[in-house]
């Protein structure tokens, strides 16, 4: 386990108006979803989200040494299968997430629809993964939606296979 | 380990034209790139493929009990990153292959080219990963390859992406 130093690590703020967006909604559905021994039962979302706030100064605590553990990878797992949630809810087409970690914390994150790659990163220190606010996080979530439907949409033939 | 009932698993036999295909030539290849302890340095093309050779009676005599162990994993990589090689060879994309096993011998092999998925197969049972004769694990390659290259000449524009 990693300890943080407090000090440095205030509560991240959720906004009701952040809370009540989609991909919001559906961090806290995919997070609980992988929360096999019912730990986040009852807990409020900033509470089941605030381990993906991970300021400048907490992730220069994080050292990237050996395999990033089950939780964290859990972590990456639920933010991807938001994404993969948001682009099917938009498309209606079934999106696939694939998270692939190789060792040290290096792998790629892919999602196709049909036989279409419409997501495609490249995972660094996944040790560190995490978003300096929860506004952060959905931004890149947003972008990340925007491009795939982009390219859903430009070949909805590949994507329909 | 799993021990194999000898009398029953007599050697594979590879025949000359069968160990000149592309095919066979970049399984050894491929084989030998994931063995980090240089152990097939010196043998020939037969011992160093034979594991993948399993035949009905061999495959009942493997329990699917388990996480299937480093050494299987390695060579359903092996066999994806031969059939990836050939598709790169062919349509002179690079075509990229992602394993994903999740547990109990159960996953995901990938092969995408471009943004395109040209080989997308669900993997079960993966203890007992092997083919029946060397001459059969090529039939499947070619399969998989042919789909693959059909799918590019379809799409060429996906797949330059």
């Amino acid at each position: 386990m990693i300890s943080i130093d407090t000090s440095t690590a205030p509560a991240a703020v959720l906004s009701p108006e952040l809370a009540d967006t989609d991909f919001i909604k559906e961090m806290n559905r995919q997070a609980r979803a992988l929360d096999s021994y019912g730990t986040y039962d009852g807990w409020p979302v900033e509470r089941v989200l605030a381990p993906y706030v991970v300021t400048k100064e907490q992730r220069r605590q994080i050292p990237v040494i050996g395999d990033p553990d089950d939780v964290l990878i859990s972590r990456v797992k639920a933010f991807h299968n938001a994404i993969a949630a948001l682009i099917e809810k938009e498309c209606g087409l079934m999106a696939v997430p694939v998270i692939n970690l190789t060792h040290e914390g290096f792998g790629r994150a892919l999602i196709t629809v049909g036989k279409l790659v419409v997501l495609d990163r490249t995972l660094r220190d996944v040790h560190r993964f995490g978003f300096e606010t929860f506004s952060k996080m959905k931004d890149e979530a947003d972008k990340h939606l925007s491009v795939a439907l982009e390219i859903i949409g430009k070949y909805p033939e590949v994507a329909g296979l």
